[in-house]
């Protein structure tokens, strides 16, 4: 591995940390509370950023997939590790291992808390919490990428790195520029949601933290009942629609611009995703309509619940741990499904949905006439053997590895759909499980160990697996012989 | 699809079930119990013999994957729709749902049990059910191959769809001698381990039923606590080694009465089974010692229980269900894992395990290097990436398949770990699961919706998923109008 590219892109990256980080701070000012936390924060992340500068100049730089990979692991986990510095200055959350599991649900986009009551929280300490979903969606080497001048030549293997789905496609020739109107059409939509929210009646603080939960799909709220303490229609119905909205490919927004409305009617991931969201919501209503009286009601939870389920977002309207078994199992599925690729979503996504049952059906076809092969297919083009190759190993690697941290986490010897829900609930960061782990329950009783193999597991889905199973392979860490 | 063939194939099996219920009559006779039941099943096969041969003389019959594939799979659910009849006809299980369900339990070597009162049944019944497990175990369609003259041509479509593991490999070049010697091998093993547990002063009758479960890996007993009952450490270790014995390759038998000692120890997957028994066995007794008091007798109870799950046979000493969560998910691992390739067991078996960590090991360093192609080893040979693909797209399927079994039996409402695990055990054909499906209860609380569910997951899983999953794709009932 070239050692001296991924510690300057690392240093570059905790540089926009500590710009980032003023943010929060201004809302500290603005509402009158210490601001000793992200100061702290800053100094630590401008004082690698300049290491970094230092130790990197003058070297040759080098960037191939490893280099890639490694680059955006190390980042994520330097981002966490910093960014989980406030809270713990503040003392608002005393723990280091707590904090850094909150900053790493955060930026992750899971959502997941170990905060027991997070209403006594400060406003800077809360703004910061929502603002790393809102960074972590997008992806912040994203961002660097469409701010900073970077070389095409690398830029490619950032992009696959860090964002989801089974294919980075590039939306215009230029990398930079393809990152840029990605983030612009991420800021529109965010700043339409919290104008829609403010219709709402919804405190300003309260519609932008929650606009920032929606667009990162992460789900941190502000409230111990999540949305569910607004009460209020209207505000259900909007942030279910823009959570849904966040779950769809960004490539297809941008095909809207280009007033290609056709492909994106057309494109098979969407549609199927909209099925899959109707189909759910149907059901779901139809199973809790005697718990809520009447179908409408009903209608309006199951609709709330499947949006921020299947975009991984992890809002609730109601604790769905009480709903029946068929409704709980359907929302663990969805959970595992998640939203589409090039979304800020979490899980397997639905495209990889649509290539694995494909796939799966092919291999049918073709034990039933060993001599033809069938090709796998998507939108009308043939999918690559090797893209499906890497579809099949990458939902082997999604079950092999909830299994073993099921395994794993089972040590503590809670209830088997506590563990095994927390831990879908982690890779396809989500936030909420069931049983102990319950939407209106938090992570808090967790040991540390478990903690830290849940923060494993939220990495690995945000960055969908290989990253960070690389960091484990001594290969990485090989010097790079090559040229 | 060529029926005449698929037709004469099961008029055959047909023939030779009536010849097969022979001998649970003769026990009845014994005992003198009523033989009606047996003799209305008799009645029953004979005559869709002689009709099945009446139909096809004189047809063209030809033999392909599709055809061997439809054979088995109508094969297995003909027996288990006649086998269930002396049970309903004599009233001992008098829903012929139920009867069905315990009879594909029986042949698919499941062991699951709707009885509520096994010690009651009659000894003429309780042995054909145990008897169902033997046959099964090895396959009908294979014990067909040996003692009828089978055309060459077409045996070997057979094996393949009823052997289980990845590939179906011959012994010797001729078909016909390798299921012979397979079969040699079984009736051998089987009469050992009745003489052993004779030596342990288990009655004649006992000793011959458990003998069954044990080979076919099945796991009925004629004990409500099944073989705790005989409470003897020497009967629980006997058991517990054939249930391994039976767990191994039946083709590194003959490479050992062919002298070939060392390849057996060489044999990747055999290493591997020794491997996860051992390694399983010491993390459960360490896990349950405070249970039992001391190690050894902890050691007992776990080597027992390791080596009746991975093995799918599913008889207990113990009521795991009560162990702590670490060892129950730990058993659950064991359970999909399943025993060897080509043995009587069921599950993912070891071998393909092998292949997917391989497989995505493979990916990982393919992703590091994304211009070389690193292949799939074992034993030393080159896996073709074609059946790479192919245990790739089985371990997809069988996941697909659970979850969806999950969600269909979640509308019972009952527990997530009931569910779960009751559709793992008869995917996996071990017999008990957890929860309200655990090793001293029964599966009678069940509907009958559920109970046919979870009989045909019980068949996807002993014909591994394709054969089954093919019934349902019309392309598999098209007129063949090949040649």
């Amino acid at each position: 591995m070239n050692y001296s590219m991924v510690f300057r892109i690392v240093g570059r990256i905790s540089g926009m940390l500590a710009v980032i980080l003023l943010i929060p701070s201004a809302v500290s000012l603005i509402y009158k509370e210490s601001i000793r936390g992200f100061a702290a924060a800053i100094l630590i992340s401008a004082a690698l950023c300049v290491f970094c500068h230092f130790i990197t100049r003058n070297k040759t730089i080098r960037m191939f997939s490893k280099e890639g990979f490694a680059s955006v692991a190390l980042s994520w986990i330097m981002l966490s590790l910093i960014g989980a510095v406030p809270f713990v200055v503040e003392g608002e959350i005393p723990s280091y291992i707590d904090a850094l599991f909150e900053t790493i649900s955060g930026f992750t986009t899971t959502g997941a808390s170990i905060l027991k009551d997070v209403e006594s929280m400060s406003r800077g300490l809360l703004f910061w919490r929502s603002f790393t979903h809102w960074i972590g969606g997008m992806g912040i080497l994203v961002l660097m990428m469409a701010v900073l001048p970077t070389s095409e030549q690398y830029s490619m293997y950032i992009m696959r790195a860090e964002v989801p789905g089974h294919e980075a496609g590039k939306l215009v020739p230029k990398v930079q520029n393809s990152s840029l109107i990605l983030y612009l059409i991420y800021v529109f939509l965010t700043l339409l949601e919290i104008v829609l929210l403010l219709f709402g009646d919804m405190p300003l603080f309260d519609s932008v933290v929650h606009a920032f939960g929606t667009a990162g799909t992460g789900g941190f709220g502000i409230k111990a009942a999540s949305v569910g303490a607004y009460n209020s229609a209207y505000i259900d119905i909007v942030i279910s629609v823009f959570m849904l909205l966040f779950g769809i490919n960004f490539n297809l927004y941008f095909l809207l611009l280009m007033k290609k409305a056709g492909a994106v009617i057309r494109n098979e991931e969407f549609r199927l995703y909209v099925l899959i969201v109707a189909a759910s919501t149907l059901l779901i209503a139809v199973n809790i309509m005697s718990i809520y009286g009447d179908f409408i009601t009903a209608l309006r939870y199951s609709f709330f619940q499947v949006s921020s389920i299947i975009t991984t977002t992890g809002f609730a309207t109601a604790d769905f741990n009480l709903w029946p078994q068929f409704s709980k199992v359907l929302l663990v599925l969805l959970m595992m499904i998640g939203a589409c690729s090039g979304s800020t979503a979490g899980g397997i996504k639905v495209s990889r949905v649509l290539i694995l049952f494909r796939a799966g059906n092919s291999e049918i076809k073709h034990m039933l006439r060993p001599n033809s092969y069938c090709s796998v297919q998507l939108n009308g083009k043939r999918v690559d053997r090797r893209v499906v190759h890497g579809v099949l190993v990458f939902f082997l690697l999604y079950m092999l590895i909830t299994l073993a941290c099921v395994l794993a986490l089972s040590l503590e010897n809670y209830d088997a759909e506590t563990i095994f829900t927390s831990v879908i609930t982690c890779i396809s960061n989500v936030g909420p499980g069931l049983g102990l782990a319950g939407p209106v329950e938090n992570f808090a009783f967790y040991s540390d160990a478990s903690k830290l193999l849940l923060s494993l597991c939220m990495l690995m889905g945000r960055l969908e697996i290989f990253p960070i199973l690389m960091l484990f392979s001594p290969n990485t860490w090989k010097r790079s012989s090559r040229f």
